[in-house]
């Protein structure tokens, strides 16, 4: 795949958006480069909710815009790169699509386009996310081929959401007489501030993001040496490290991993993988910034 | 436990009611048992939809006074027994019990508890249901216990919903090159009316009921030998068969099996633990119509 460069108009305002199932960032970058600024919000899988998800949007962008000294009211000024999770899904991609946005123009792409843009400093590569979900991206000359990125409960195999429904569920089989015991259940239980017999109560139709928050006590469990921790990291690596090993055998540009849970994950992967598995040059929300001007241009008829 | 025996009231109207996550059925029975009647609804698990429940409530419980020959208006003269999967956890429980219901009186308790009252004759005993969602009771004088029932993804292992959820997760993981090849995969894109590469815009979000549906095609690819759906079917026959285990070792009382996936599952079991189960001696809405009878005998102070 080639990439026009882009070109500057000094008036411009360009936001880079990176919209997750825990939280959403916006990079602000102006035209002349004489403003930047970062907004952060809350989660923005449209599959997970698509109300919560523009709201994050718009939120994450107007916060962008007043870090960079700049109005909210400047959102209609703005051309948005916005790269989500869960519009690889048709549906979800069409609902985001025919939003009556806020911006002057949006540019809608997946997260993972936008972060092998920004990993592979906007050449050809693949990119595995392990953070809430998980999911990987091939983009070369021919094709852009997805893994993964099927959600709960259908897949996201070794993400942080699936680490923290396994553990859940072995809790609970324990607590049944029906599984082993766990040092994950005083771990888990002591973090929610709670009982086994509660967990079900306390944590049934949570969004993915707060069964994401227990990923870090599986891995400090399974680190720990705890056999039922250990099975689930170990599953959950295994995936990943399958993923990435056909990833890299079947192309011959590079691999990168990114994601909240990169570097505990890793770890878990055969020396081998790990060995291959390249640093991202730049983060998600500079290949949506870059994806916002390339569009750009490319819709702008007189470009280039 | 010790179950008071009903008097008849010669103008009372008193209907069971099982609410499940797929269908909901009522029974009525006049207390001199001149009118009877039944009534069939979609699901009921509030958990899954609180709207959604109280709507299959009031619709089966109409259905079963028309088909009684009375008026849909009479619903303000029934004394209903309700057992709804999902109200073990304590918060749709409280939901359901704060619903300003049409009944002239509602008594409210698990789909386990009546189905358990209806296949013991209203006696003690256990009970395990297989059908949407799978779960166990175990009631006698001293103590009630609940095993299972997390729903997915927490548990629900063995359910209907579980099998449908770990097949089209074979089937995507088969598809995205990271898991072998399986007949599942065609039987139910057929079914489905899709290709793999649809399935996750398709299903993701669906209720459990949808999932479930795919259940008889994982016992039919099981059936015949593939290998990915056997062993889904006996890690779900495996849990199961592990809980009835426990439940007879620990218990006297006669083990009943129900719920729509019954007769398959239990081919799965060891020939030890299925030779223990015994058949129910009614249905769960009688054991649902008995819990009306009785409790309102309970509430009201000159009985007995």
């Amino acid at each position: 795949m080639t990439y026009i460069t882009p070109i500057t108009h000094d008036n411009n305002l360009f936001i880079g958006i990176d919209g997750g199932g825990s939280k959403c960032k916006a990079k602000l970058l102006s035209a002349d480069h004489t403003r930047q600024g970062i907004g952060v919000s809350g989660r923005a899988n449209p599959v997970q909710g698509f109300d919560r998800a523009i709201e994050s949007i718009i939120d994450s962008a107007s916060k962008a815009l007043e870090d960079a000294g700049l109005s909210r009211r400047r959102l209609c000024d703005v051309t948005a790169g916005v790269g989500l999770a869960g519009v690889n899904l048709p549906s979800a991609f069409e609902q985001i699509s025919n939003w009556n946005h806020p911006f002057k123009k949006m540019h809608l792409t997946t997260d993972l386009h936008i972060a092998c843009l920004g990993a592979h400093d906007y050449k050809d590569g693949s990119v595995i996310i392990c953070g809430t979900g998980s999911c990987g991206i091939t983009i070369n000359n021919t094709f852009t081929r997805i893994y993964g990125a099927h959600g709960l409960p259908l897949g996201d195999q070794g993400s942080g959401a699936w680490l923290g429904v396994q553990a859940l569920s072995a809790i609970l089989l324990s607590n049944d007489g029906l599984g082993p015991a766990t040092a994950l259940s005083d771990v888990v239980c002591d973090y929610l501030g709670t009982t086994p017999d509660q967990v079900t109560n306390l944590m049934i139709n949570k969004p993915s993001k707060e069964f994401a928050k227990l990923a870090p006590l599986v891995f400090e469990v399974a680190e720990a040496d705890d056999p039922t921790a250990v099975s689930i990291v170990k599953a959950g690596a295994g995936y990943l490290n399958d993923m990435a090993e056909m990833i890299l055998d079947d192309h011959d540009s590079p691999l990168a991993m990114i994601g909240g849970l990169r570097g505990k994950m890793i770890e878990w992967f055969s020396p081998d993988v790990r060995d291959r598995i390249c640093e991202p040059a730049h983060a998600p929300e500079d290949g949506a910034l870059y994806y916002a001007k390339t569009q750009s241009e490319i819709s702008q008829p007189n470009a280039v």
